[in-house]
């Protein structure tokens, strides 16, 4: 694999420091933030500095950070297990911050070395996630066939773009169409320079182009990630997943879903979606440009419902 | 009525100038660009300055701005007249310049004063245009219905916050939920301000919530203008219309569509669709803010089908 994105593994443990890279600033800047406990952990996660899998490997790597902690490490694992389940509401981080624990506390009853055993757990999880998305790439790649024209939203965190360059070394050709994402813009700045940089072709449109785009045959599959998937089958996804869905339903166009093992809820209607601050729609680059009094909603994420969904393609369960 | 938005009436002839709202620097400023001549009057129509409706305002004055030109003067407003028709490929400025140079080599073959005929109908078509106008504002008031949630797309140059204005001093509650509209966001500049002015509750959404906002239920009704009728009732308006005419007929959401008296093509098929540069999507500010090899597509506009559409308000035909 010759193009491997640094959103691929935005958050890697060296010398007892996690580096974050600042998705936000990606890509005039690769700055990678150092998170030294948990509660610089909470912080990324809550400013999303790093975005769903990056959040994923900063909610493992935290309990790494943690483990020459004074006193009863047990419960010292479980509060930190609080303070980062609380940190988003949208993400199922109880999960995996539940079988940590768990672990921790299986160890010390049968008198075994705590510490050792969450470190063997957390560097299972991050050895076996890592293989599952390498593979997944494989996957990936399958699906795009020649003469594609696909269109994505939001970012999926390396994947779409490095399988984009496996396919074209096998000579496949295809463009790629990326929604802005308003309001992060996380296809204006991410997947287009991801992509660009995997050797593919890309241009950018406004997420209100879509119907158009599908209606005058520009794209002939939708390939988008997910931050969380129900047992049966919905996805939660950055918010306009589910008009991008309809439409594509509207024009037969296939939809491709990167889903997620966690079977945390039943369905979609159980998963709380994140309302985030209206700020965030009101300023660009820190500045308020719109009218001062203007109100506005932000909500984070959609649903799609799996009867929409042509394809998911999981990443299988390793927790 | 209490309430007068600049948006209603953008371009106003006094003393031999053609003075223009700027509507790219509303609500910062309201600063009025003065046009002395036809070039300027096209400068101000090809680079937005003004929008649908006030570009027709600055295409019917041009030809009042040009009365006092040297030698034929028939052939000098067929000149003009060409001029503006090339300004912009959506609009169907020919219907109307075509007309007023129509009158004029009427007028000259009827021995007649040209001068003087072509103001008589350029005035008359500016009165009957207002009148017209302010009886819609009265029709759309009166779809406004106590405990609406009415979701807008773009900017309806006054009219929504006019006749929203009208429904408040009736008694009647409603709240509007306005789309950014990117990349212009006339939604987040004008339509929220205009609103806002106007008394009413308005909250600002990004264009890729309107599924979301459908399917939660807080939504029961969309009105949108258009910038172009089809004979069939097809019309072309910003893009993003298209999408969410989809979406109000997946959820069962009547689409009432502020419709132009325009019948130059049969359908929707027939209208051209101007396709913007891609600096407006690359660049904030002026500001080049993306990756800067990044390409972008920005169709203007899109096409809403009649069969889509629940109820179109006309302007009644008058040219």
């Amino acid at each position: 694999m010759s193009y491997q994105s640094p959103l691929f593994w935005p958050a890697t443990l060296k010398g007892g420091t996690l580096f974050v890279l600042d998705e936000t600033l990606v890509p005039s800047k690769l700055k990678y933030i150092p998170v030294k406990n948990v509660s610089q952990a909470v912080a990324v996660v809550r400013d999303m500095k790093t975005r769903a899998f990056g959040q994923f490997l900063v909610v493992l790597n935290a309990f790494l950070l943690e483990l020459n902690a004074k006193g009863d490490l047990v419960a010292h694992l479980e509060k930190i297990a609080n303070q980062l389940n609380r940190s988003r509401p949208t993400f199922p981080f109880a999960e995996v911050t539940g079988i940590i624990v768990g672990v921790a506390h299986k160890a010390e009853a049968n008198g075994a070395d705590v510490r050792a055993a969450v470190i063997k757990t957390v560097e299972g999880f991050l050895a076996g996630i890592r293989g599952r998305r390498l593979e997944r790439l494989r996957q990936i790649a399958n699906i795009i066939e020649n003469g594609d024209n696909i269109l994505t939203h939001c970012n999926v965190s390396g994947e779409l773009a490095m399988a984009a360059n496996i396919a074209l070394s096998e000579g496949k050709k295809m463009k790629f169409f990326a929604t802005e994402t308003r309001p992060y813009m996380q296809g204006s700045k991410l997947t287009v320079w991801e992509l660009q940089n995997a050797g593919a072709r890309v241009t950018l449109v406004p997420d209100n182009t879509v119907g158009l785009l599908m209606a005058e045959g520009r794209v002939n599959k939708v390939i988008i990630g997910s931050d969380r998937s129900a047992a049966n089958g919905d996805v939660a996804n950055k918010v306009g997943s589910y008009q991008i869905a309809i439409l594509a339903k509207e024009f037969g166009i296939p939809l491709i879903v990167l889903s997620q093992p966690s079977k945390g809820v039943p369905s979609g209607d159980a998963m709380p979606i994140e309302i985030r601050g209206e700020g965030e729609i009101l300023k660009f680059g820190g500045k308020s440009v719109f009218p001062a009094k203007a109100r506005a909603f932000y909500p984070g994420f959609d649903v799609v419902p799996h009867q929409l969904i042509s394809k998911a393609i999981p990443i299988h369960a390793g927790l």
